[in-house]
């Protein structure tokens, strides 16, 4: 019998239940206990913590810790809770994460394609005033990541039929670039304005780190297409929100969706919620599903059990 | 030479120019004129009319018509309004007619199955409330209509992962049937109330005829699950408005989406424009493309120039 794998974070009961639920379904062999039903004795023996939304005092409280399965993509926020002597953290990579940002991608896509926000205007002014149709083949759709999720939503967009353009800090490795539809890709900070400038619709799906940290800022969005439009289901601070309000007054872009933020919840202050260019959502893009993320925690605990090697896990100086 | 085919219809001018440009390029060895550019002389010799939003008067004067190709899918008025003794009309059956409007079916779905209505009353409030994710695969999309745009329509969902049942007047034909995707399928007025039960939005795709007019009233709309939304992409009469307002006041439907109605432009004073359940569309789900339209034109009229038969025509009993 293993030691317990303690469940730490702060999830509200009902999720805490679906994932202890799904995490007991998906590996019956092991004991999995939320850190609150831990005893100190038990908790001196957890050598796997499954983490979301994790109280990092918490985790400090697991002495012999060797590594924690993140159930979200997204890390840094624990990378920076954590700090340097931190255990590895394994980030959650799970096929229907994959599937359901993709989906997200193109549901927003079409809502600036097919002019939503505009016929929303309209009928609130009881204005009856058919849009020039811009059919997908017209309208190019810039990525930003081209990870296990932007290369997802590319396939989506593509049987779409949309003209996809998709952007990377550096170049895929060959085994990224073998997971990638035929589109045309760029690397590098250099290559960014051409491509911003090219896309009638920016979709940023970038992980949260040192280097994207207020990487579409004035000068950036100054570079995308007049009338462009921006979808934001990444993190909240890779967008300047001042910049952006600034380039959405000026008519210089057309619409954003935002689906993150620098603080979550939004603050009820914010000019994002009452701004009429913004469509603002509650981080809903892409959320994780126990069921399919307890078996990907599952399969990577499993193989530590066999092998006592810890899974791929984050670089904490990239962060992600 | 052939004697000139004439262009009729209220087109507006830029859209005039457009579909000239189009039909004279896809067809050079013809001399496509618009109907008030004809000589009373040339007018005598007409055989072909290509027709949009045509006035009946112009057509009753092109003496030698032989047959009328619309510019559109939808010729319910046309038949009503030349009568019964109108020459033979061929409806526009497009591919790029059926992919405009098949996305314009997987665009509306995404915008109700990701509770897009509900996140704009909830930013309108400032109010930060992640709603529960419903996945295609637990989301039943019931098509109703199976010809060449309700086909078009399945795959799009199937690909995109929703479950589809689909209905249809008449049971398909064999040919019909070998065009669809491995969907449940359901024919007549027997079978309508199960399949409005099991899905949770209901896109119509009918042609309307005296046998749909009027086909989703009270006693239909409450056959529908309660919570489920409509997407009426067809025509306006098909479905009760005051029927509808009631379902939706009653709260029995969560949400419309409507592109088309009984009078359009819909009038200022409709409730629907102003109605926080219902989504207004200026019949935009599927505006007909000058290009594809004009090649599919020029296709029909060499068949007919090579022999002498009229492509196959509306029924004009049964309307379609």
């Amino acid at each position: 019998m293993h030691p317990p794998v303690a469940l730490v974070g702060n999830l509200g009961t009902d999720d805490e239940v679906r994932y202890l639920a799904a995490l007991s379904a998906a590996m019956p062999e092991e004991c999995v206990r939320p850190f609150r039903a831990l005893t100190e004795m038990e908790r001196a023996t957890v050598e796997v913590a499954v983490v979301a939304n994790s109280d990092p005092a918490e985790v400090a409280r697991l002495p012999r810790l060797a590594w924690i399965h993140s159930l979200w993509a997204g890390v840094e926020r624990l990378v920076r809770d954590l700090g340097a002597g931190a255990p590895p953290i394994v980030r959650l990579v799970d096929p229907e994460l994959a599937r359901t940002m993709a989906e997200a991608v193109l549901a927003w896509t079409y809502y600036l394609q097919r002019d939503m926000p505009a016929y929303r205007r309209q009928q609130e002014a009881a204005m009856w005033r058919p849009r020039a149709y811009r059919a997908p083949a017209d309208t190019t759709v810039g990525l930003l990541g081209l990870g296990a999720l932007g290369a997802a939503a590319a396939h989506r967009l593509l049987e779409a039929g949309f003209r996809v353009a998709a952007w990377s800090r550096s170049a895929p490795s060959a085994t990224a670039r073998a997971a990638l539809p035929p589109i045309v890709t760029c690397a590098g900070p250099d290559a960014l304005p051409d491509l911003l400038a090219r896309s009638d619709i920016v979709v940023c799906l970038l992980p949260l780190t040192a280097e994207t940290r207020g990487l579409l800022d004035a000068r950036r969005l100054a570079a995308m297409k007049p009338g462009g439009a921006l979808v934001n289901l990444a993190r909240g601070p890779i967008v300047v929100t001042g910049d952006l309000l600034a380039a959405l007054d000026a008519g210089h872009l057309s619409h954003a969706v935002l689906d993150v933020f620098d603080a979550e919840p939004l603050p009820a202050g914010s000019p994002l919620w009452r701004h009429p260019d913004v469509t603002v959502l509650p981080h809903v893009a892409a959320p994780t599903n126990p069921v399919t993320a307890a078996a990907v925690v599952a399969g990577n605990l499993r193989a530590y059990r066999a092998t006592g090697r810890i899974p791929a896990s984050v670089d904490t100086a990239r962060g992600y």
